[in-house]
This record gives C-alpha cells, sequence and structure tokens, in this order.
C-alpha cells in the first residue's frame, strides 16, 4: 500500500518548529513562578487569530486583534499572567501598547510586528515597571517554560507536536494553551498560540483557524463564562520551504489534519484541566438535524451544572442527560432518544433500559467519560468536551485573588 | 389622608383562603415523611398556569396543562414528591391519568376538574399502589402539612399568605412552593401553587399569572437547568364574592399588586433555598436599554458560576461581574458601567473604584447580597435574584438519588 500523506501525520515530542524562538521569565507578577514569555519567528509569519466574543474585550486581547488584522503578519508574541489588563480603561490601553512597544524594541521589530496576550487578575493595572524588567530578561532560547509561565489555575502545561509531510517537506506544527477556568462558548475563552513552520498565506490561515476553533476550543466548556482576555494566535513562517498552501490539495488536506489535530489535542486538555476537574467528559451526538444542533446537544450536556454534578459522583442519573437534551431548541425524537456511558445504554426509545446502577457507578469512575446520545431527527452528529462539577471548583473560585 | 385600596394589602400568617382545602399524607414514596397531598376548593376555581419549556416535558405537566387549557377550571389539584414520573413513556402518561381520576373518585368531581403535580426523580415508574393507598388516606382539613409534603432538596417550605380589600371583601391569596435545584429561565422549574378566595375570569388569571411569573419566578436562577416537571398553578373560587376583577380597574391594580408580592416572595424564597446556597442574591441593572436587556444582564449576573462562587467566597473580585456582563448581547456603554454590592460602589466608569477590599469582603458577609449595576445604555431596570454556588451545591449534587 503506498502511503498517503495523510498517513504521515504523527505526534511527536514537543520542539519548536524551524526558525522559531522562544523563552520565558519571572517578572514578579506571580509570587516565584515564571509569569512572562514570547515566541519570536526569525523571519516574519503569516498570522491569524481569533479572540473572545465578550464585550469587555480586554486591551491585549483588543490590540493583537488590529494589529494581525492591518496584514496578517506577526513576528513575535509576547505574554504574561498574573494580571489580565481587562477592565483597566484608556490606562489598560497605553499599557498593551507600551507592553508591544517594548518587546518590538528589544527584538528591533516594528511594533506591528508583535501581538501581546495577558491572563490574569481583571481589573488590576498592570505593572509597567515588572514588564519591563521582564521583557529585559528575555533571550532567544528553544526552551519551553514558556508553556508554564502562561498558566493560572491549570494544573499543568498543555501541549502538542504534531509532524507531517507536505510538498516532501517535514512540517512542524506545535500549539500549547493554557485555560481552565471561565471556559465557554463562542471561543477565545483562554489562551492558545500554533506555531508552525509550514508555508500558508495569511487570509487562508485565518480562514483554516476559525473553522477549526469552531470544531474544538468552541466545543469546550467548563463553566459557562467566557473571558474578557482570550484568544488563539497562530503564526505560520514557511520555514520548511513548502509551496504555499492552497485549499483544494491533498497537501492541504494533509494540512488540515495535523492542524486539527493540534486544536483537538489542547481542547481536550483544556477540558480535562477544568477548574477542580477529576474527569474529561466527551459528549457525541448523533441523530442530530444538523451539526449545529448537534453541536448545541453535545454542549448543553457537557455544559448542565447537574450532569457535571452527577459525573462527579458517579452516580448515573440519566435523567438530568434528558434533561439537558430537553432545554435545548434542537430537534429531538421525543419517543426515539439512546443515551449511553461508555458504551454501556442507560436510555433507549426515551425510556432507561434498566441497566444495573453499579454497572454505571464502575464505570464513571473511569478518568474519561463518553456519553453518547442518538437524539433521532436526522443524520448529523455533534461532539463536545467538559469536566465534571468538583469540591474543588468551588474552592478554587471562591478565593482566586487570595 | 384617605386609604387607597393598595394600602390594604398586607401578608398574614399563612392560612388558605375562604374555600378551600388541603391535606398531605405518607404514601411511602418517601422513607418517612409526607409525600402526598391535595387542595381542594368547595366551588370548582377558575385557574391558570405555566409550565416548564423543557422539550420533556412530564406527564403530569403535561396532563395539567392539557385539563387546564380545557375551560382554565379545576377544582382540586393532587400532587407527590419523591417521584417526577418524567421520562416514563406511555406508562407515565397512563399512570397520570389514573391518578387523576382516583383523586377525582375519592373527591366525587369530574377528572377534567383535578390538575396532578409530581416532583422527584426522573426515569422511574410511578409506585401506582403508594399512589392509590396515598389518596385514600387525603382529606379536606386546614392543615398546612402540604407545603411541606412537596419538598425535594428544599430545606423548609416556603409560603405566604397577601390580604387585600377589593370591591369592599377581604381577598386572601395564598401560595406555597417547592423548588431548589434544576431551577432556571423560562418558568415552571418548581412547583407553585397559589389558591385565592378572588372572583377573577380563568382567561384574565391566565394573563395575569404569564405575565407575573415573567417578573418573578423567570427572574431566578441556581443552576442553570431546566427541570421537566415543574409549573406554577392557580386556583381563584371566588368564595370572597367580590364582582369578579376586571383589568384597568383600581381593584384590579390591588388584586395583581398582592398577587406579585406573592410570586415575588416565592420566588426569593427559592433563590435564597438554592440547593446547597448560604446567601440570597438581588441584582438590580438600571440603565439598561430595554427592560428585556435589564432582566437579561440581571440573570446572566446572578447566573454566573464564576459569580457565584466570587460571593460564597466573599472576594469582591468585580473583574467577574463585568465579564457576565460582557458576555451579553445587551447595550452596554462600556466606558460608563457601575457596579455596586450592598451599596458600596467598586465600579465606577467600567473601572475599579480602589474601594477597601475588606470591606466588601465585609459587607458579602451578609445573608443577602444586592448588586446594582448601572449599564448607561438607556433608562430601562431589570432584576433577577439567585444564590450562592457553594460545596454543598456539589454534595448534594454528586449524590441526589443514593
Amino acid at each position: 500500500m503506498q502511503m498517503t500523506s495523510e498517513d504521515s501525520i504523527e505526534v511527536s515530542k514537543f520542539t519548536w518548529p524551524k526558525g522559531f524562538y522562544a523563552d520565558s521569565t519571572h517578572a514578579g507578577l506571580k509570587p516565584d513562578q515564571d509569569d512572562m514569555g514570547w515566541i519570536y519567528s526569525e523571519t516574519p509569519a503569516d498570522a491569524a487569530g481569533v479572540y473572545t466574543t465578550n464585550q469587555f474585550q480586554a486591551a491585549p486581547t483588543k490590540l493583537t486583534k488590529l494589529t494581525i488584522n492591518v496584514a496578517h503578519q506577526l513576528q513575535a508574541v509576547v505574554m504574561n499572567s498574573g494580571n489580565a489588563n481587562s477592565c483597566n480603561g484608556e490606562q489598560g490601553e497605553t499599557d498593551a501598547l507600551l507592553m508591544q512597544k517594548m518587546a518590538a524594541d528589544r527584538l528591533k521589530i516594528d511594533a506591528s510586528e508583535v501581538g501581546i496576550a495577558s491572563t490574569g487578575v481583571i481589573g488590576e493595572p498592570l505593572p509597567m515597571a515588572k514588564i519591563k524588567d521582564g521583557i529585559s530578561q528575555l533571550k532567544l532560547t528553544h526552551n519551553v517554560g514558556l508553556t508554564k509561565a502562561i498558566l493560572t489555575t491549570d494544573t499543568h502545561p498543555k501541549t502538542i507536536t504534531v509532524k507531517c509531510m507536505v510538498d516532501g517537506k517535514e512540517i512542524t506544527t506545535t500549539g500549547f494553551c493554557k485555560g481552565s477556568g471561565m471556559i465557554h462558548p463562542n471561543m477565545a475563552t483562554m489562551l492558545g498560540f500554533v506555531t508552525t513552520d509550514a508555508a500558508i498565506a495569511g487570509a487562508d490561515l485565518q480562514h483554516l483557524l476559525s473553522t477549526t476553533v469552531d470544531e474544538t476550543f468552541n466545543q469546550i466548556t467548563v463553566d459557562g463564562d467566557t473571558s474578557t482576555n482570550d484568544m488563539v494566535v497562530v503564526m505560520a513562517n514557511g520555514a520548511a520551504e513548502n509551496e504555499p498552501l492552497e485549499e483544494g490539495t491533498a497537501d492541504y488536506s494533509t494540512f488540515v489534519s495535523a492542524f486539527k489535530k493540534v486544536l483537538t489535542h489542547l481542547a481536550q486538555e483544556i477540558a480535562g484541566d477544568g477548574e477542580g476537574a477529576s474527569k474529561l467528559v466527551e459528549v457525541n451526538v448523533a441523530g442530530a438535524y444538523s451539526h449545529l444542533e448537534g453541536q448545541q446537544v453535545a454542549k448543553a450536556i457537557v455544559g448542565s451544572n447537574l450532569v457535571k454534578a452527577m459525573i462527579f459522583g458517579e452516580d448515573g442519573n440519566w435523567g438530568r442527560i434528558m434533561q439537558a437534551i430537553g432545554q435545548t431548541t434542537a430537534h429531538v425524537d421525543l419517543n426515539g432518544v439512546s443515551v449511553s456511558i461508555n458504551g454501556l445504554q442507560l436510555v433507549k426509545n426515551s425510556l432507561g433500559t434498566g441497566i444495573d446502577d453499579d454497572e454505571v457507578t464502575k464505570t464513571l469512575k473511569q478518568k474519561k467519560v463518553t456519553i453518547d446520545v442518538d437524539l433521532n431527527a436526522g443524520k448529523a452528529t455533534g461532539t463536545a468536551w467538559g469536566c465534571d462539577l468538583t469540591y474543588k471548583y468551588v474552592q478554587i473560585n471562591a478565593s482566586y485573588r487570595s
């Protein structure tokens, strides 16, 4: 059998793609961990972004969006955790511009080539002396410390590197992200960064990012809240020297698969590391009238506090899944719904199957819980990811600032 | 100063209105508490109802809706807790009809005059032998045990009696309800019953109920989940012998005020007794572009898990309130928002006021927390009620069935 380029897609050890550098440092925004860092490409990279839909868009998010929109190009992104620079009014906007400028000066590039990202507490002024100090310490290395420096309540860095062959060249695509609370609909409720050495035009990259985010990051939910700050930014610097990827080609499909693998992995990582989460929950909906409705129902189930608490409690109380389906406006065969958990069928034709509770409780002890639902109302599907609702979620959010 | 009829409105000790009887009993659906009961009017009463919008409407809810819709008339409502008779397919519908018929037979009235209501676990068949036994034990008394018999995870009965003078007659309006989890939008996420001895036509009563529910029960949220079962039913038997109330008259306004007092009280009681709640939260929005948007924003704030956890943690992290406002689609002056908690102003012109954290923490220790928000985008207002998110909420919902 001949190897197709799809077969060339493989997850590999974390590495920065060709031509990318990164670094992190401790600027003093957090007590004693690295809290600043940057990514830098040796040549200007094509770039794309998606951003929070929250009306109170934070200054760094807004500035990065404007910057990318000019020419879909970036050479660096500088970032900090510990302070979101959000709801800080004009001072916040000035500080964001200054942070962008300081990074550009140190890298000897134009400020219009620098994206910025901040995450942390809302409504406290960015301590610019610390930011300045942090930027002065950053170097061009291949360290992975940056993937840790952007974390807030996350319990671990979330990273992936996927390689694939395109146009006879090896393409490396690397993603990392942070996000644990304020994770919900409509994207951008976290920070995500993808770097690739593929050559692809900025506009194509934007289209690819927007559509892939709809199927990945926009289908995760931790607590139903959307942040003011967050975004996903992609940089493609072409250092792999492939012919620029064009839609409709086999090479493009290969790259799309690799890219989707990166985003899907990161989205699942965020869902599974939701604040206080003890389990990753995946909901697969079949028999939906449309893909949109499939997505809507999957997300309604994974986002229901009652379902989430039930999974934490390892209790097969399937009525709560029905209730979550029923509160959507999706087409549903009210007498034809099936529900399974980890392959055990709990509901058939909208009625309980009488399955042994102990068996369900046993399967709910697994770290990953998969809920399969058939709405029997069409042929479309949908998938969403989330986590359980635990005591620890409440604990973390009752005392975030202290 | 002459006393207007509005001045006559007063909250009084709980009592059933003239011509109403009630009772409760232990039918064995719950281990050792009363779990069944009924209300009965000595004459057929005009009746109205509002019902869950969940697509999986439970059999008793559906049957009561159909029954009321025939002629807006009921003489009795029979109810049980411990089993929701929901998601039980045709068997559930047959059982609901049978329960209705058994109560009608015992009361020697027509089944078409009997509403039924069930609440409890979803997806388990209603034990009809116990239901039959329970109905056979019910009597016509003035006991208040019914207000307790319908409870599930509630910590206490929720009741109110309001008296007013209309057409020279004393009108008594009494409400009671249950509801603690699965409390959210679009009504009917609990059971509520209002009895009054006022004379008012069924269609008018329906209109009054629907509009008042929009301002009361539809503005409370505990966990964002809507139940399959719940409803609010009103019965007006005219035993006070007033001339039937007609819209546009002073007497009608007086009755509306009294009626709204009953529903507002019950709604607040449910919010404050939300599963695991330690505090009642009231959000008042001013400066909204429209009343609808004011209601939407108030509910978004009171429904945000992050805001709810912050209140439990007594932490004045106002960025979460901004985030909750920003994730709505309401008109907002992005640089002109004010936020106060219990009268302490935390945000002015969308910026932190630098208020002392300790002062905010101190005020958040109160059992009732009032959040006032001005969107500076218009002249309309909105109000919603909810509660904090606590460890106990998770505990209750992780082990509801066990």
